[in-house]
C-alpha cells in the first residue's frame, strides 16, 4: 500500500505515478487469438470442440454442446429459497432501473417544413460471455442479460466454458431468470470468434458482451467492428473518500471489497485526517485473515492500494477526477456529499453517503455494474440498454422545404468537387 | 453492375453474395501502423516532424505546426458569400438537430426510498481528423465537430494534413464556424497516436473521431480503449427503393452520388418494374461521362453497382435490412414511404418521398452524416452528442433503504465467494 500525502514535497509526481499506474495484462496475447479467430472462421465447430477440448478438458461431442431452458429451470427450482429471491430482487431492479433508460424516438418538423426525426431498434441478437470457474458470477449474468432483454434483443445467447464439464447452477438460475435463448458450453477467444462469425450450430450475433480473461478481451478487440463490443474491460477499482466520522473497519471492509476482486484491482482512499487513514490501514490488516479471500485482498492491498491524504475533502475531487474511477464513494454526511458529487467530473459509478457501500451496485441497486476501468471513465459509460440498440435517423422534405435547404446543399457539393451530389439535388429544384 | 430479379431462381445465392461482398481494404497496415504509434510515443514531436516529412513533403519546423484561429477567420471573410451563407445554414440546422439529441439527467427515488440516476458530463477533450487532399471535406469538419461543440467539449483539437503545405481554406472557413481550438498540420496514423498519448507540443484528447485512409482507420482501431472512437468506417453506400413513378434520371443521379465518393463506394437500387431498372440504368450511363468525377462514378458502378427487381417495393425492406445500408432512399409517395420506413430495422440513415435526395443529408439537412457502412447498422448509429459525453450512475441509500435491499446483496456476494462484499454491506445493517 502506497501513502501520499499531498502536502508534502514530491506528492505531484507521486500522484502522477498512481494515475499512471498500469495494471492491465502486458502479456501479448494477441498473435494466438488471431490464430484462433482464423481457425474458427475457417473450420466453426470442429475447431470449437478442439480448442475446447484442449483448454477446458472437455469433450463437447460426447456431453453436449449446450444447456438447455429445462435444465435452467431446474436449477432456478432447486435453488435455496432466499438464494432465489436475492436474484429475483436485483433481476427486478436491475429490469427497473434500464427499462428508464430507453431512448425515446423523434419525429417533428422545422420551420421550413422538413420532418426529421430518429428512430431506436434492438439489435435483432446479442452475445453474452461468461466465464467459468472463479469469476462464474450470475450478477454478471443478470447485468449483461438484461439491458438486452430490456432494449428488445430477440435472441440471447450466452458463451459460457465449463471447464471439465463442471457447470454453475447459480448461474444457470440466472440465465433462467434473464430468459437467455441459447446457451453453449465454449468459452475463450474461440467463443468470441463464434459469435461474431457463426460456425454451422451457432448462428452470429450482432453484438457481444460481457467478461473474459486476456484471450477473451483481446478477441472481443480484434472482432470490433464486426460485431458491436461494450467495452475494453481492466481490473476492477475503487476509490473512496470519506472523513473521520466513518468507522476506520466499516472503510476498510469497502476497501478491500474491491481488493478481492483481483490481485490486480485498486483501492484507493482519500482522507482529511492522517490518524484516521492510520485506523482504516490497520483495518484492513485486521480483517484481511479472517476471510476466505486473503490471499488476493493481501496481494492486491500491498501492490496497488493507496492512500492519499488531502488537506480538505473538496480537494480530493480534481484528484479522483484524473484517476476516472470505475467506482466512487463519498462516505460523508448526504449533504456533503451531494456538494462534491456536483464537482466530480469523471467516474463510473458514485456511492453517496455513510450508508451506501459500491457491493450494494454490484448486485441489487439497479444501475449497472459493467463500468469503465483503467481511466475510461473520461470519456465512456457503464453497459446500458443502448448497447444493444442503434438509432437510425430520417429525413422527409417536401418541394417548400427542398426549396429552402436545397441551393446550399448544391453550393457546399460543388466546393467539394462532388458534381453528382449537386444534381441529385438540382433536378428536383426545378 | 449486377442485375438480380428475386423471381429467378439462383437469387438467394446471388443476394447473398452481395450481402457477403467486401469492399473494404484487405490491405493489412496493422504492423506499420503499430510501428509508427510505437514511435510517437516514444519521440513525440520528432517523430511527427520525420513522418510529415517522409508522408507529406513538408517540414513542420520551418513552415509552423499549427493553423491559427486568425487564418481561419480570414479564410471564413476571403469565402465567396453565397459559399459562406450555405456552411452557416448548415452548421445552423446541424447544431439544432444535435441540441435536441442531448440526454438527460435522471434523479429520482424508488419505493424503498433509495435515490437513484444517471449524470451526463461531457469529455474534456475531443480530437477530430479531417483528411487532406481530395477527401478534404469541409462538411466533414462540420459534422464532426459541431456534435462535439454542442455536448460542451472544453477543447476541441482537429488534425489535418497539409501534403506539400498546402491548406483547404473552406476547410478552415468550417474549422471557424465550429469553433475549433487547435489544429495540427499533421496527418495519417501518427496524427491519431499523437491525439491519444500526446507529445510536448500537443495535449492528450479523450475521443478521436473522423474520416480516414486505411492508416487513419487502423490507427483509430488500434488506440481505442485508450480513448474513445466514434467507429470503424468503410467505404459509402446507398440503396434507393423507387417505383416506375420517378423519373429515371433523378434515381440515376442519386445512385452516383455515392459512387463518385470512391471506387469502393456502392449504389444499389430496389424497384418493382424491370423497364424502370433498364431506364434508370441507362439514365446512370448517360449521366456518368457529363460530369467530373466520372472515372471514380464508371469504377465504382462498374464494380460495386446492382440491380435488384423485386415483386412488390415492400419485398425489399427484408432484403435492405440484410445490407443494412449506410444511407437508404425510399424514393416513393410519403404515405407509402412511411409504410416502408416502418418496416425498416437496419439502416443508418433513410431518406422519405421523391423529394429527399441522400446528398441534403449529407451537407444540410441537421442530422449527421459520419453514419455506420458495411452492414454495421445492424449495431451501431451515426455520430451524435453522446460519443463525446459519458454517463456516471450514483446511488444514495438511507438506512431504511440500505435494510430493504442490503440482504439481498449479502446473500448473492455469499453466493459468489466474496466475502469482503458480503462484509461491507452486513456490517452497516446492524
Amino acid at each position: 500500500m502506497r501513502r501520499l500525502d499531498a502536502s508534502e514535497p514530491g506528492f505531484a509526481a507521486e500522484f502522477d505515478a498512481l494515475v499512471n499506474d498500469r495494471r492491465e495484462s502486458t502479456s501479448d496475447v494477441s498473435a494466438d487469438v488471431a490464430a484462433i479467430i482464423a481457425r474458427v472462421k475457417a473450420d466453426g465447430d470442429a475447431a470449437l470442440a478442439d480448442y475446447t477440448a484442449k483448454f477446458d478438458r472437455f469433450d463437447l461431442d460426447a456431453s453436449g454442446w449446450s444447456i438447455s431452458k429445462e435444465e435452467c429451470a431446474a436449477a432456478y427450482d432447486a435453488l435455496a429459497p432466499d438464494l432465489r429471491d436475492a436474484l429475483n430482487l436485483a433481476a427486478d431492479r436491475i429490469r427497473a432501473y434500464h427499462a428508464a433508460q430507453l431512448p425515446e424516438n423523434r419525429d417533428y418538423r422545422d420551420g421550413t417544413g422538413a420532418r426529421l426525426g430518429a428512430r431506436w431498434n434492438a439489435v435483432d441478437a446479442a452475445g453474452v460471455y461468461v466465464p467459468g470457474g472463479r469469476a462464474a458470477y450470475p450478477s454478471s449474468v443478470l447485468m449483461n442479460i438484461l439491458p438486452a432483454k430490456v432494449a428488445g434483443v430477440d435472441r440471447i445467447v450466452m458463451m459460457s466454458p465449463t471447464p471439465g464439464g463442471e457447470t454453475n447452477p447459480v448461474v444457470m438460475a440466472a440465465a433462467h431468470i434473464g430468459g437467455v435463448d441459447e446457451i453453449w458450453r465454449v468459452g475463450g477467444a474461440q467463443a468470441v470468434a463464434a459469435l461474431a462469425y457463426g460456425t454451422d450450430r451457432i448462428a452470429p450475433v450482432d453484438v457481444v458482451t460481457g467478461p473474459g480473461n486476456a484471450w477473451v478481451a483481446e478477441a472481443k478487440r480484434q472482432v470490433y467492428g464486426v460485431v458491436g463490443i461494450d467495452m475494453v474491460a481492466g481490473p476492477s477499482e475503487i476509490v473512496v473518500v470519506a472523513d473521520n466520522r466513518n468507522a476506520p473497519h466499516v472503510i476498510a471492509a469497502d476497501l478491500l471489497s474491491q481488493a478481492e476482486h483481483d490481485p490486480t484491482s485498486q483501492s484507493i482512499l482519500f482522507t482529511d485526517d492522517a490518524a484516521f487513514a492510520d485506523a482504516v490501514a490497520v483495518a484492513v490488516d485486521a480483517i484481511i485473515p479472517t476471510l476466505g479471500t486473503a490471499a488476493t485482498m493481501r496481494e492486491s492491498w500491498d501492490a496497488n492500494g493507496a492512500i492519499v491524504i488531502v488537506p480538505t475533502l473538496a480537494d480530493a475531487i480534481p484528484l479522483c477526477d484524473r484517476l476516472a474511477p470505475e467506482h466512487l464513494e463519498l462516505a460523508v454526511d448526504a449533504a456533503e456529499a451531494d456538494a462534491l458529487f456536483a464537482k466530480v467530473r469523471h467516474a463510473g459509478s458514485v456511492f453517496l453517503g455513510r450508508e451506501t457501500p459500491e457491493a450494494i451496485g454490484d448486485y441489487v441497486a439497479g444501475p449497472n455494474h459493467v463500468l469503465p476501468t483503467g481511466r475510461r471513465a473520461r470519456f465512456s459509460s457503464g453497459l446500458s440498454v443502448t448497447d444493444f440498440m442503434k438509432r437510425t435517423s430520417f429525413l422527409a422534405l417536401d418541394e417548400k422545404s427542398l426549396a429552402a435547404i436545397g441551393p446550399a446543399a448544391v453550393a457546399l457539393a460543388g466546393a467539394e468537387g462532388l458534381p453528382a451530389h449537386a444534381l441529385s439535388v438540382s433536378q428536383r429544384l426545378n
